[in-house]
């Protein structure tokens, strides 16, 4: 090799590590956090998966505020993603509020809100009218795998079990996991540890029971992975898991790596196991590849169950809880999230999970049935490019009254009344009273004598809504 | 030039293009957001900026749980700095509230509580004792740059102004921004838009009056710009500010920028324009190359002013107000940061504003006071290195009374009483009522019989701290 040569060959090294060093330096600038991808509209159909836990409270997550409960999983999800602050449930109990998001119609037409029962019960004979159009069989027209994980609460026997409505796969408990209860005590006297056969829950595959009583220590884990071992083995076509935790339903249940560990208690341990959850299954979702092109949405299904004390939830800021139509009963957490689709920001805008139906159809193609009165609204445009909420109201419904409405800033209640399981009567009002929800968020202050241009918007507002309303055959009522 | 040299010559070339390279990347890697330096451990002096709101509640951040009030600006603070969810105040009203933060003592020790009058007013004879060593004394002896901006309240004869008392500079409004009032009206028949002269406060700059009225709708912006150029013509030497806005204590207002633009209305413009000077405080740090060395601390005096319904704020899920012994009182958000120095987390250890007497001495190097006895902890550990906080205990006096004790977890009430201005008369509690804070923040189940332990620890504590309580003679009271 002669010197002429031996240069050059210098002068290639040097070359090729200074092509690795732009290379390099390059990258380290796209692997930021929060910037894995650069495409900023959705390509092709994308995947959706809806984690809706069971009586969180508003105040529940670190994001929303509480103290002592630490859900740094939500928490970066949220600055990743969309915090909605005004988000709300189509009723303050189980049944129909899980009907009101499936369906993404109000549970008053179709049935599954009633006078007579304020929920499906073990003995309950009917569930959702197989003539309505569930998200997942909405899905189905558009070639997705369907998963419902969890609980379903929408009726158990078979006809209406998730397999027969548009889930290619369940797994999980068919109503709530304090039902099939086979011990006379108080609650109290051993809620910080129930043995599991205390309650006689069974959990199903499809519409099989495969355990009974359903280990609850272990239910929250073991539906974390149910839905991750669905997201790798269809990451190849677009994909729908309606993941439903049953807790933090009462009686509370942690698995051993989470239990004790909480600053809150019980019932932080277990908030915490399904953050923990949330944090697994996004790091699923990031891991292959699919983060993208997936639109995860974490929300609640009604407030937290307050008579049962420190095993309810916190409603934050807002008034009362579960079963009421105050804020504290349909206002939820909702964090919206897709890495570099979904625009981080904080949305103070309207929507309900009946709005998922039909944003999700939309994102995926689908036609919105047009045979029928719809109560969604699409989001898209909020969620892709920070636009207004196209909502404008809210109703919200106790069983099959209509008790308050929101329009805008403003709520007016028609009726009033404590909460589900507690002592206080149904007050009718004659004037509404009336909120600016914007500025007086804990439904303090009165404001209905300085504004009956207000009530009459929404006087006029509901006597439209009533005008196509067909009340539905009751489907909760007959039990065996 | 022959071929040897034209060879060296480009083999220096891609040689210095290599080093340039290196170093580009290196700097490429530390300059991602929140990553601006690399040190973790003070070099010298830090830089101290206190910002210090007044009757902010709990609830009324973003990061806190408001649904409506937008604070992007503290959001990011506490995404890149610490969230402290424990965090108290001396007092739950202003006077002894800003002498404990001022003092590291609590205000019971100092004549600045008092049984016959809550606060300091305009026709109050005295102010903070002379013995008192304030922050700003003690960190004058080590050579810093101090300044007072905004309210100060302890004191406002000239012997107990901000410059008597270890301040170069001062620059606002003696006591608060509702006193001398020169109007009968009705608050309520003004309030959403009050002419600057209802309310005759000066404006001082140093120890002379330069306003009368003090124009209040600029006062945030004027505030905020003062502190800024007291940074900047500092920024060679060691510096502390003290920004103590006057808002949003009633009356509100705000500059034009931000009035009527927040969707909680009056209260949230005003929240909303302290949170736009946060961000501005921020950025000029960053710009001046002093965020590395300068430790910023965001809270507030003491909790919402609630009987001023929609003026006063929210403590979130805490109960009560300003005034009282209960937690929405005198818990407040509390945000530290300097970036890659204060390890960014959600803190639930305690803290109170007179640890930072004792913790900000510590980082400069000045000896804590030894003839007296101090209330402060030092939480450097704590926002350094995440450890632990060493606080074991909160006292919450209200005047010169002790009237709860928090140890850990569990808040004993010897005393309860209802809000400052309304009624409720004071109740004693032969056996104290107990809370856990942590299971239960709200302080709604009380746990005195089942934990008549934690009672005895706390009453054993209570009996420590009064050994060496000396109670000091009232301030407060003497008017003319």
């Amino acid at each position: 090799m002669n010197q002429a040569t031996t240069i050059f060959t210098i002068q290639k090294l040097l070359l090729s590590l200074l092509i690795f060093l732009l290379f390099w330096s390059c990258q380290q600038n796209t692997t930021d956090e929060g910037a894995e991808q650069t495409s900023s509209e959705p390509s092709g159909q994308p995947n959706f998966v809806i984690i809706f836990a069971d009586d969180l409270g508003y105040g529940d997550l670190g994001v929303y505020g509480h103290p002592t409960i630490k859900t740094p999983h939500l928490d970066q999800m949220a600055r990743e993603g969309q915090k909605w602050t005004n988000f709300y449930v189509g009723a303050s109990v189980c049944t129909p509020s899980r009907a009101a998001l499936l369906t993404g119609r109000l549970p008053v037409r179709n049935g599954m809100s009633s006078n007579k029962s304020r929920v499906l019960f073990p003995n309950s004979l009917h569930g959702l009218p197989e003539g309505e159009i569930t998200l997942a069989e909405q899905l189905k027209k558009a070639g997705y795998a369907t998963a419902a994980i969890g609980k379903w609460h929408l009726g158990h026997r078979e006809q209406y079990l998730p397999t027969n409505n548009g889930f290619d796969l369940y797994f999980g408990i068919p109503y709530s996991n304090d039902m099939d209860r086979v011990t006379d005590k108080n609650y109290w006297e051993f809620a910080d540890s129930i043995p599991t056969d205390y309650y006689n829950v069974p959990l199903m595959r499809n519409t099989e029971i495969i355990e009974r009583p359903a280990d609850q220590n272990t239910i929250t884990k073991r539906y974390t992975e149910e839905a991750i071992g669905f997201i790798k083995e269809h990451k190849e076509e677009p994909f729908f898991v309606y993941l439903a935790h049953n807790l933090p339903h009462i009686p509370l249940f942690a698995s051993e790596e989470f239990l004790g560990k909480s600053e809150r208690g019980l019932y932080g341990d277990v908030v915490e196991e399904i953050d923990h959850g949330v944090g697994q299954i996004l790091a699923t979702l990031k891991e292959q590849g699919l983060a993208e092109n997936t639109i995860v949405v974490f929300t609640s299904d009604n407030g937290p169950w307050l008579s049962f004390k420190t095993h309810g939830g916190s409603a934050g800021l807002l008034r009362a809880g579960k079963g009421t139509t105050w804020e504290g009963g349909m206002r939820e957490p909702c964090i919206f999230w897709a890495p570099d689709r979904i625009k981080p920001a904080v949305i103070t805008g309207l929507g309900t999970t009946m709005d998922l139906f039909t944003t999700f159809s939309t994102m995926a193609g689908v036609a919105i049935p047009d045979d029928r009165v719809m109560d969604g609204v699409d989001l898209t445009a909020t969620l892709f490019h920070k636009e207004p909420s196209p909502r404008e109201a809210v109703l919200y419904y106790r069983g099959p009254e209509l008790y308050a409405v929101r329009l805008g800033d403003y709520k007016a209640h028609y009726f009033t009344q404590g909460e589900y399981g507690m002592f206080g009567g149904k007050e009718a009002h004659a004037t509404p009273v009336l909120y600016n929800l914007s500025v007086d968020p804990s439904e303090q202050y009165d404001v209905a004598e300085q504004h009956p241009e207000i009530i009459e918007q929404i006087n006029a507002y509901v006597k439209e809504h009533r005008s196509n309303l067909v009340v539905g055959e009751d489907q909760l009522a007959d039990r065996e």
